[in-house]
């Protein structure tokens, strides 16, 4: 990280993760939470919750406290000053002595808040470069229209998150999880045969594109919508592609159905959330790779939680266990 | 069944559940099944399934075999004269010695197919009806056009079966069981608070719509079509009320998204096939009264198949077990 | 405590739900839990949880320690005066500054716990009418019997709750749910063929009898019975109708059965707790509207706990899911 | 077997299992099943089940129709002359030359059908005994009355099958099941601290009671009854030893509740059709030898119906698997 | 069997599948199956079972038995001469006229039964290949000494099928598949980041090698071994590379227990038979490329056994459903 | 608490399970954690978890920190003086006066951690007993080579605990639980025919023994280790009992692969972790004795935590459900 010469240089990130009882910090937090109130004596104070990619650290502050509140806007990132200590009876909390708005070089994004390892610049290239290998004009077509630049499902495809908590669930995690997800599938077009390249690729790039309705997000805050909850993903993504398959003349029927499938199918089976379950070699290829990815996206998110020489996290729900990071280093 | 003078009349159905060996029989039945064979000597013979509600009956044919052929197409009621053997060997068969087609009068309609047992006329009528009291002037509307007597929804949906095999799987079966579910639904928005009647008698009675297009009929034979395996009857539902209620202007937002996850929520959980689970309490309804009315309509197919003195039934896949009637006489 | 003069006015009601950081409360509390303790320096202070029909609050009182404690049994109605504070170290807790107890005209009871929507009387007479329908003498006779003003089963049945926690778990919520599904059942065997309309509303009414056994109330508390647990709700009122039954002369045995068979069956199937899965008409309809009448029950007990302009309920263990409430206004 | 001089000696026994295309056997045979059937050229002949211990195979008889009727009811013990062909067309097939009834010393009954390997004598003389360590008097007496040799219980339990299909599934059976589980039941009492032999042991013998009821014997044919259909082996065993209790005098609260929990629970979890699942140490004790003593059971008929040098059973229900037999010798 | 003059020539291959009622054929055969019969009069006669990739047809054959039988030795490839029936009462037969051995030139083995569609030279390049790109020494040694040409576990390994039905159900399968699967194990490591390369394709390449015990094969005939059932082909594998690993010197600990452990997980879960569920990114992603390779080995597999204009299979167990091939041509 | 003059005597015990509010104690604790900490003036404190037989309590110490920390080291048993308060804010605390190491004679052991019931010495007599009557050569020289005193195996296995937590989660827990495990599979061989006691007995002595690589034992703390997460206790078991057989000349593959089945397949089925199910007489018994000793073990483990007059457990997990102890007394 470089620093501007004089001012105020943060000499090293201190994570959420490792803050030991009685340390004294000064480094960047993002604020996830924040609530100003009375003492019992009246006078006001702040609680806040900061966080960093390792995790979260809950905070007070009795000083200074209406500047530290102008600076403190949810999503800020804030130099923090400050004592944590891992108390008897109050628990673990980080009292600040004082805070203020971090200026952009003072930090680094990914020492704050999960993101696609890739930039978007990166991102975008690839998946342009894998769109134009496939060779059907139709579905060529299909995915120049939804993915074009100015389109209203580019404007928010491109930057969502694929989930509320489980893999890339962070901005463009959308974009960085359907991409891998295309490569995978276009590599294994090549080791196994039998498929058809062009429907599986698209299908891959468009099977989760039903999480631009089913999400909102508002700032690094991501939900469920209401009409994720009412409707579900996947028939928003169906309906959405159903509709612009429509809207192309000549789209043939065969290769309509063979997409749809696999967008509707893509969960696998029934009980998670498929109204059918994968019937063509496509289908059960974008569902294998799909499932891979977000449980490979699920280790890249446990393993950044590790504290120093730990090899297995905690029990995580996405993956229904805990993960073991056998040769750290190696990652 | 009292015939007109002159002409073939058939003095009695005999059934097929209730075939003896050694018996002579001269009654109605449908081809189900009919194929041309040669014997080993080069002889053509018929080799026939004949059915009628209550059963089906394998049959052989060695005499006549052309103009038994002629009458014997498959939908074909035919007055069929022969002797039924269960034999040692062979196991049961019908040796049909003559069969002509049977003319209007001949048979009882009810005796040969399950079919809905009130006449189509008067479910219409009670659909009308039950349109009518709803209040809600775009559910209306939306009703109104799918159910227009010209419509593409109505020419189908006003005859198809409501399934292959477990329920109502006959003509105007859908018809029958989307009605019985709204009046049941109507009722008991008259019991329980707080539901939303219109909404839910809406969803009820398009609950089923997506099975004009999953399902396909020729003649008797009802099977699955490739659309409802590759998209399953609840996306293509969805698909079809959505863009429906898209052609109408100014339909609310919150009464479309009502009734859509009534369509999609319909079969009560992820592993019976729904995207999306009941949340409101008009889906909880409508997905109750579905389930109980199709299990209804196993009851009643199940005790059409039932001999003289019998209670229980086979085991049977859409109940999970046998089923039981304890008072035939008042069922 | 100091209370003005007059009368017994609170001006209005202050909800548990509603309580905000600083507020300051003069209202009526129902006392859940009280226990007396000591401060370290050897003074006595009350800690109590307080409650109404929107949730709980923990409270602790620090003055007047003697006259709050006479006034704050478990179960009594109190007006509360205090502020309540959600303080950043201690949680969300209500400092009560005095208490006494409420006269009957100062507070609603419906505002303080959950209850039947229906008065008790209303219900009743409902209930007999019901009963009065049922035209089998011997069916009329044991409802005849076991709901006599008198009988030991109604002096337990009438005032039961349903449940513990999840629909109708509140005074009278027994009579409230065997009334409304029997009224269901009865509203269903008008609109469905071939149904014992007799049978299935006894056993649509006697169907949870086992339930005056198998839960204990104690003022507000309810909790299932050793013999709950040890013998399970089913088989205890099973045995409670069999035995009755017995007790009447000449009563068919296949009536009998067939309402054993209900009671038996009504959970639906064996994995919740029914040792025999419905295998009647009768049993399926009683299932069906017993388990929608439970749901439906947990719909009505959310709506009261959401906030103003809340549409999703938590997530909630009787329902597998939140519920969502489209128009509450009309609700 | 030792025969009398002159008359019918049957060399050896000829088993069903055994049976090999071309062979001609005289030997002794069960008649599960007879039927008079018409040749096309109207002659009677006679189509026939005939069974032993090792299976069943079909016959079929052309010679001495009449003669051979007389002597084949369903139960009767024929010896059996004939020719045994797996044709090619019909299938396996004895072909019966000629038939008569048996005497007794003609055969082994264990020869033709299942049946306890102890005496019935002895089972009961063992039973006794062990009664005659339940210390308690009211368990005693219960077991006393109900075990005694002119009760209702007694003469149907005393004969009856433990099953239809899956273990003991033959006359004295139940005795045999219930005799051997209680032996083991006593037997880890002594193992394991902590347990009320008494109220286990009494469990144990009567945890299968409901099954004479549940189940009707006719000859050798067990099947479920329609009691045991509506109403489940479990209540039936409960009502009838509730109601036993409650004829005793000061028979106490606590034990009663113990006893009938067993009963209820020794399914073991609701899915098995228990309305309780265990949770004492006594119900955890008899649904674990219950259910070891029902698959052992399971071993022992599959051991049976090994052929030579076979070492793998077929695919069996009961333990859902194939059972394998080590060493067979030692068996 | 009068055979033509000069040369093998078939000139076209009829396959089971396609034989229709009256066709007279003269194709290549495997014999499955053969028994010698007696006729009622004494003649003897064959019963065989032929088949070919597409399926199995039943034969009979009346003439010149004693030569036919001299070649149909079970493995055997006949030319068969003979007239298909589907007769009535009979069902579908073959009656062969005359059969012969086949020349090697006579029939393409593709044409008769499954088989891997690569040459097992190239299979072997292949794998020598891949293994060279492995750079980790241990697991470089590990591979030379399973895989050396003379060692036991190759002869086996190299020729094994890789299950019984499913997929790669036939010589060679087990090397097919394991092949494919690392092959397609190495391409996701270059797609997904944080993968231990090597550790990873080593696991895909040995994943199976226990079936090389679980599994017999004797010709075409693929059935689990005594060891199969009673230890399990995961346990079986382990412990072969468990204690093959131990007789290298240095083996890193970490390094085996990395192996080992995609070994025992890579069925994915308890409930599959794997004794511990994958908890390291290797692990997981040998698990799903396994499972994506079994399943398209199954629509392989069913894609054979469609007829012309087939586009849907029939139902299938490995894929718990019908499979659909939308492309045909393209595949 | 009045103390005899010169010696160290506690008393009485007071156990953790039993404190209130208010109490002053001076007894016996073992130390379950410890930490050194600092108040916000600087001056140190220690945090302590305390806890015996019957559960755990929080504790801090304000005075004479240095003393006390020297004493209380993790597994130390103190004698501990102090005040117990029940805080309306900080919950349940043992505030600490004084402490010092507890003498030999000053405690119960019984009283502060859970252990085997029988001692040691008598465990081992008991097993070398069992032991000594297993007849066959080849399995007794096994149970000779890992049982011998001086073995690597006997060393852990003799005192390892059976559990992390359910059941025999203590020092020689694994013994405890082996040996009764032992003792009744060999007491139902004598009450059920068929089995083979030697390898029933062998089997259940060495079932678990996997689990001494799978758990870590570090004082009192017991958990999972590395390679009992990555490998599984049952194929850390298998190999290592496959690898001696492999030792012992001569030893028979048949009994080998008997043995080697009951450890891989004593869970039960392939759900709860074993890689194959039971087929065999003696893998189904030691399976229903392993389990049934487990859930007993599971009901001594609950008795221990319940309070003077309770007979419910709270809910367990080991037992999915509560506990009941009808008969304490008894008990």
């Amino acid at each position: 990280m470089e620093q501007a010469l004089l001012i105020p240089t943060v000499a090293e990130k201190v994570f959420a993760r490792d803050l030991v009882d009685g340390q004294q910090v000064e480094t960047a937090f993002i604020v996830r939470e924040v609530s100003r109130r009375s003492k019992r004596n009246g006078e006001a104070f702040l609680k806040l919750q900061l966080g960093d990619v390792t995790g979260r650290v809950e905070a007070v502050c009795w000083d200074d406290v209406d500047a530290v509140a102008d600076a403190a806007a949810p999503g800020a990132v804030l130099i923090v000053r400050g004592a944590y200590s891992d108390d008897e009876r109050y628990g673990a909390t980080l009292t600040v002595r004082g805070a203020r708005l971090a200026g952009d070089g003072e930090y680094d994004p990914q020492d704050l808040h999960e993101c696609a390892p890739v930039p978007f610049a990166q991102m975008e290239a690839d998946l342009r470069e894998l769109i134009g290998t496939v060779q059907c004009p139709h579905l060529r077509e299909l995915l120049d229209r939804l993915m074009a630049p100015d389109s209203t499902v580019w404007r928010r495809w491109s930057i969502w998150p694929a989930a509320k908590h489980y893999h890339h669930a962070y901005r463009h995690g959308l974009l960085e999880h359907s991409l891998s997800v295309a490569q995978g599938v276009s590599a294994m077009a090549a080791t196994f045969p039998g498929l058809d390249r062009d429907v599986a690729v698209t299908g891959a790039l468009l099977h989760d594109i039903g999480k631009i309705e089913a999400y909102e997000m508002e700032g690094d805050s991501i939900d469920l919508s209401g009409s994720g909850k009412l409707q579900g993903e996947i028939p928003l993504g169906y309906f959405a592609v159903r509709r612009e398959i429509e809207a192309i003349a000549g789209f043939p029927a065969d290769t309509a159905e063979a997409l749809l499938h696999i967008i509707l199918s893509h969960h696998g089976s029934l009980e998670h959330g498929s109204p059918v379950a994968p019937c063509t070699r496509e289908a059960t290829l974008v569902h294998a790779i799909d499932n891979l990815g977000g449980k490979l996206g699920s280790f890249d998110r446990l393993e950044k939680s590790l504290g120093d020489g730990e090899r297995w996290s905690r029990f995580d729900r996405a993956l229904d266990g805990s993960a073991y990071f056998a040769r750290r280093d190696a990652a």
